[in-house]
């Protein structure tokens, strides 16, 4: 069986993991998506990431538990407020305290760990340097510093069976670039989630950094904002 | 509050880890072990871990529960069977099927984010090349490609605040050297498990690669083994 068609997609079921997935299927990849509950405050993320799953027709999903609210440091995973009615600006400059600490790294390690026993070569992660909202492990220098690490780590890169690829299909894409690709992979992007405080049912706030980054992405890429919001 | 001086070690329960973090501790750090409930097929390893910790007077002790058992691909945590009774050209040739797919990435990873929380820029890790079982993750150039790449992942490195440090400090020893090292530091080893495979009550089957590494390194080392076998 060809190893080389087999890719582990990192899959939050925001905009930016599920264009990612998509453009590896339509490259001809078999799926492996990968999915955490990592404590975030709200579950909506997930039941996104299934529903893209279904759609798109993985070969199969899993969805990890991993407990990184206790390590702390992120409103992601804490009771740290997270900042709402920012400006773009505001938005682009600095990191914020929605970031979680080596959140990206621990991510792709676990999918490096599923690689390598699928015997897959190719990890894709939806990672933009462009709109990246100042995160460190979006960058180029990192994710090519990751997968020389990654090459080092297993047993199936040293006995040279694989050789790892980290896939960044997104890296130099802006949010309205990101939409404008996805539109034309058949992608309804209001099954995605991006609120970073959504209400019960799951309806976005408007005013998070997530929301204002994604309503400014369909605004500038000319499509219809999907999402439904509450008034917060 | 000087950052320099916390460090976080990885604490599996074992010989090496142990022996790694008393040499810490015996450096000055402060030190915030961490150790993982990974899907083991036993857990003897975790509470050996506790009681090192309370012995040490560690700053803190994070119990992780990691699920590495749903990604698969180990003897250590699935049902592949542990191998036993193999001769030590065996057990230091090739890489074991207890072999654990990209699990000290995965360690490392959490470590670095834990740092990163704490301000703490040093982590320690008790991997060894000379008797390492034949695990990629435990060579020089595999730490040192984590080291780099974890200075480019986090907050804290970009900011330039922190500069994170991988120290290996029994990587180039053996495990009679390391057993040596750490009795003159004062470390009662029968409070360490090493064994993949124990009965119920803990003890060692003795026959496992684990079991077999650590009997000849207290052999070689010349002190009486104080591990309580089964007859497995």
């Amino acid at each position: 069986m060809s190893t080389s068609k087999k890719a582990v997609c990192l899959l939050s079921g925001g905009i930016d993991s599920t264009t990612a997935l998509v453009i590896a299927k339509n490259e001809g990849f078999e799926i492996y998506a990968l999915t955490f509950r990592y404590g975030q405050r709200h579950i909506f993320e997930v039941d996104s990431a299934r529903t893209i799953a279904r759609q798109f027709a993985v070969k199969e999903h899993l969805v990890l538990d991993i407990d990184l609210g206790a390590i702390g440091g992120s409103a992601l995973t804490s009771t740290i407020p997270v900042p709402k009615d920012r400006k773009a600006d505001e938005i682009t400059i600095g990191i914020p305290v929605t970031y979680v600490p080596a959140r990206n790294t621990i991510f792709l390690s676990y999918a490096l760990a599923w690689a390598e026993v699928l015997n897959a070569e190719t990890i894709f992660i939806g990672v933009t340097a462009v709109d990246y909202s100042g995160y460190p492990d979006c960058r180029p220098e990192y994710i090519a510093a990751f997968e020389k690490m990654a090459n080092l780590a297993t047993k199936a890169t040293t006995e040279e069976r694989l050789t790892i690829h980290v896939n960044t299909p997104l890296i130099n894409l802006s949010k309205a670039e990101i939409i404008k690709k996805g539109i034309e992979l058949g992608i309804d992007y209001s099954i995605t989630h991006s609120c970073y405080d959504p209400d019960k049912e799951g309806r976005a706030c408007g005013r998070c950094d997530s929301c204002l980054l994604r309503n400014k992405g369909f605004e500038e890429a000319g499509v219809v904002d999907p999402t439904i919001y509450y008034k917060g």
